[in-house]
């Protein structure tokens, strides 16, 4: 392993172990020297990496954010509006399944909620929340189909991150959510894909 | 004007001036001073009524919490399993409604949040949150049904007290969010009911 891997691979697991740990004890009662000791490294070393924990916790949020963005692109470059929204809902059902800790702390931690809105708030953030909004609703939506996405992106979202669910295995839950999501979007459910090879 | 319906008019007042508030600053930017200059009243008339910032942010959230209680428990009388989802739903709608400021208060604030959360913990907050889910997803629901209605009151309550939908009048915002809830539910439209009497 080269200084440059390893340096990637502590930057990773730093992220993990402060998620984790956020989710434990808050984004407020998580420190520091928390994150360093559970990762066995001195407080130096989590420095060489961020400086402050405002950094860390926008650094645990960013690749979701980044990811939502990534999602709508990929749906616009479909042909039919069908094949987009279906796409769309896919990609982030996906998302919300496999961001399930980090979506819980952001539903109920204040301290995560800061950071994420302001990763929101600002331009890039606007840009994919606009992306996501424009793929699934249309350009131009009327306000029945606005309200539409914005209960289809708040209630999937809060459900997935429900500490009530926190023990459901990924594809029930994917399940589920897709379910609500075409019900509330009018899609239907699509044909079982055949695994015959 | 007796003097008992002088206090209850006065802590009404002083109820709807908190809430403006601290929609306003936030909870945490409001100071009972605030809340006595913008009433035009002395601080010692607020603490006439309330002690502390904390029992005014209760005293804001309770009444609706309190009507969740009682759309649950209107709804469960109800014969058909069909009329008491109806009825249940159009009850939590028209709460959302009446109540938007508040709502968006909670989907932001997290000292709003903070004192709702504890009302909703409490053994009265869970009876009511658990009659709700009961009458709209029924006694022992699957796990379905269950994520179901969690989407219908988080993207609900979310889309209603959305800032972006603040303008919209409470008939459009009625309509709309009922159709997100029936879609979600199952639920036909009702037949539009016959004026003409």
């Amino acid at each position: 392993m080269t200084a440059g891997t390893a340096a990637t691979d502590t930057r990773s697991r730093l992220l993990d172990t402060a998620l984790r740990l956020f989710s434990e004890h808050g984004v407020e009662g998580t420190s520091l020297q928390m994150i360093a000791d559970e990762l066995g490294v001195t407080k130096a070393a989590v420095y060489y990496h961020f400086k402050t924990k405002d950094e860390i916790t926008e650094a645990v949020a960013a690749p979701a954010v980044q990811e939502l963005g990534q999602i709508a692109e990929e749906a616009r470059k479909k042909r039919s509006r069908g094949a987009q929204i279906d796409q769309a809902l896919t990609g982030f059902v996906e998302l919300i399944v496999r961001q399930r800790l980090l979506l819980g702390l952001y539903n109920r931690d204040p301290g995560m909620q800061r950071v994420v809105n302001r990763t929101l708030q600002a331009p890039h953030g606007e840009d994919v929340k606009t992306g996501m909004k424009t793929v699934l609703a249309g350009e131009d939506p009327s306000l029945a189909d606005a309200i539409t996405v914005h209960v289809v992106f708040t209630g999937l979202a809060m459900a997935g991150g429900a500490p009530e669910y926190a023990g459901i295995d990924d594809d029930t839950l994917r399940e589920h959510l897709l379910d609500a999501g075409r019900r509330l979007l009018g899609r239907p459910r699509p044909k079982r894909p055949s695994h015959g090879g």
